[in-house]
């Protein structure tokens, strides 16, 4: 494929700075782009690097001067590229068809469309949209439902009446409505409280490898619009993750918690169960959440904090075997001090 | 279904109070609870609910008053709670047939009634005891055997030679004896240690989702009856896990170490290896156990100890950064007074 | 199978010391041993154990005094150990064989002694080198590549053009090659940063069970000679690890980051994007590493810090709480002084 910078500036709406017939066949990463490749700056501190890259040109934003590389001037850089980058790659073609070697339980709908590979196994009184695909040894128990153009990759299991959206991508080996953690203690053992709800996942989410999203005790567990799951988290049963939310890797969410909308919870973060994160909140890497988090604050550490509080008091941990020492030789002065003092007084 | 409440009371062996003839058909939360609904009260900060919830009975502690509405009495409300989510929602009717198109091997023994989907592969010589199901994508290795009653869940993978008792639950995506990471230094490079054992567990034990358990060097790796775990618990090898103990999501617990009986292991614990945790332990959530636990401890922290000291030093930690400041101004103003001291010492 | 000790001395390359035509029919751990047995003490704290063992025969460092039992005496007793297991525990011997119910894809090249198992789903132009083992329920997307000798477990999700070198070991419910974690903001919700990159994992690597390793945004990620991971281990984007390091599980490692040769990243550690961990360095347990580590560094904390700084410092947390009533009193005691000493001054 190729196409001039002009075309490629038609379909991302960016402005061309500089000769616009000048052909594109790739995209790249800066430090790799070679002749015939697009590549982008988003930080300006990557400037230098956009006059001795080896591609032929360079999306940047609007008020970039690069002398010796023809550009697409846009306000939002990083998603030009990343609309260039699909464009160039476009997604796999599916066959469209459902394979004779998949199992196909009673009374499916399934959509216009429909790729389905085999070793796929499908409960009874599914619903499968239009368009939508599911890869090899997925298990899709009785009554779920999967949106339109949603996607699911190899080995995911999606447990009986969970809800997925339109346009939902599953990563292989995630479970969606295992059972949630839930005992009551009958004596020494536990009794196994049943796990009738189920989970719900909005359109445009997309939930990373090897997830764990249990269903609810009763009622759902809920994955809103837009919501991006790394690999390997964990949500229990009964939260809530409001729109647009990134929860990134090893994430583990207890229990009933809401998480608000457009929150980050960053890598290997651990929140305990029945508390609320508010909208718009940063929580850092590895933060232990023991309770609520007000709408739009960044908090660290454990237990979580003021990430600015975190930041200086993780600086003074170093500090303090020296901190203690000094402590010490204080007291001793402190006490010499006072007994001099005694002496002073007793002396006058 | 429809029970009145005075048979609900009978199969949950409590005491109505208030009207028996009521109607229940259905189960729910208190916040969620319709008419015809019956939910429950264990914690007493929720009686003012127990008032207004829009069920039709409430189950309860025996020396609880509520004006409104009839009650079954009974002393663990949570439990009998559970019983009757299990009577209006009982557990999915199983086929109790073997699909022709799962994979059974050579002198495999397939006791009454089990369940085996399509894509199931079950390995020459298992056992698989009455009663058991076993859901699409499983793998079994050779020489596994099944006990009765279990119900193992899509995409489990149990290899060669693990044994896995009666009533026994294990969630999609969990791997039972998978190699423990054991290697001997080589040079600069590793020798594998060929892991020769294999994993253990015993009756009424669940497992959550994508959980992996390693099968020992030598000998095993015992989960004992009773143990629940939650999803993405991580057991190395020749580890053993002992009855009624709990371990919460994304706990990770190192080769040879020991748990104990009615042990709670919190969320994202990590335990060092070649340890041992005492029977009726506490390990607080994100704990990092660096060495014994004595039994009936409460720990945390990293590296742990006790849970008091911890909660006191946590709550220092946001205050190291003034605390740090005041020692500086502290030094500052001894050594004026020191200053101050010889000088009037001189005056003298 | 039953040998001499002089014949298993000659199979590890060590000496014997003692009655070299003991025979021996088995191995085990030191106290499991039985007559018959061959044990190892690798550690001299375990000496005495060795005069106690069942064992018939112990292998040992050369300067070892065992009065009681024949030895083989070898620098490396560990390793010696593990190739007397390999011997006694010979690898399971496979079909050779490609079952019919696996979907091979078109022009697939398969090698020599290949065993494909029921369920493996291989798409289309995929490499399988000589000796290759895939197990049931894998899946390999288009243009994947296996070298000779590599084993693959059971649930392995390997997708389009990743490439496996030889003599890797994947155990089960691994994914390799989903997508990288890339979004570009698009107003408040998100844009999908395609994974146009790969995996490639190269010669006698073993990944854990339940890892996931994700392609590279544009070009690989690379999994070095002889890295071995641990289970749950979680890789993203563009990461590059060095040969023979070990990754304890339930690590996470960001975007970008490249770790050396010869690290060791112990159990739950957690890595920020864009960074480098230098050869041979050591992360403590649960550490959260947030910037660039040296060659040869061990560190320890959140944030990182060095091991011994960090064993110091964290031995000093519990002590924090008395700390500050000491710094509250020497304050107070301090304020006293200069409360005296003004008086003194006034007086005189």
């Amino acid at each position: 494929m190729e196409k001039s910078l002009t075309e490629l500036a038609g379909i991302v709406g960016g402005a061309v700075i500089g000769d616009g017939s000048t052909k594109i066949r790739g995209v790249s990463g800066i430090d790799d782009a070679r002749p015939g490749d697009i590549t982008f700056i988003a930080n300006p501190k990557y400037l230098k690097k956009g006059e001795t890259t080896g591609a032929s040109a360079v999306i940047c934003a609007p008020d970039t001067a690069l002398a010796t590389k023809p550009l697409i001037a846009i306000k939002n850089p990083y998603l030009a590229f990343a609309k260039v980058v699909r464009f160039f790659h476009p997604p796999a073609c599916e066959t469209g068809s459902i394979d004779e070697r998949a199992v196909i339980g009673s009374r499916v709908q399934i959509g216009k469309d429909v790729t389905i590979y085999p070793f796929v196994y499908i409960g009874d009184d599914c619903v499968i949209g239009d368009g939508a695909t599911i890869y090899p040894h997925c298990f899709l128990g009785n009554s779920v439902s999967i949106g339109a153009g949603t996607l699911i990759y190899p080995s995911v299991t999606i447990r009986e009446r969970c809800i997925i959206g339109k346009r939902v991508i599953i990563h292989p080996g995630s479970v969606i409505g295992s059972d949630g953690f839930g005992f009551a203690k009958d004596g020494a053992s536990y009794y196994k409280i049943p796990q009738v709800g189920m989970v719900q996942i909005d359109d445009d989410v997309e939930i990373g490898a090897n997830n764990t999203i249990d269903r609810a005790a009763m009622g759902k567990t809920w994955i809103q619009r837009g919501v991006k799951t790394d690999n390997q988290v964990h949500i229990a049963h009964n939260v809530i993750v409001g729109e647009d939310t990134v929860v990134v890797a090893q994430v583990g969410i207890s229990g009933s918690t809401r998480i608000g909308k457009r929150v980050t919870l960053a890598g290997q973060v651990g929140i305990v169960g029945h508390i609320s994160i508010g909208d718009d909140a940063i929580v850092g890497a590895k933060t232990g959440v023991s309770g609520d988090v007000p709408p739009g604050q960044i908090v660290s550490g454990y237990p979580h904090m003021p990430h600015r509080d975190w930041l200086k008091a993780s600086r003074t941990i170093p500090k303090l075997p020296e901190m203690r020492i000094a402590l010490k030789k204080m007291e001793d002065k402190v006490q010499q001090i006072e007994t001099l003092l005694n002496a002073l007084q007793e002396g006058e």
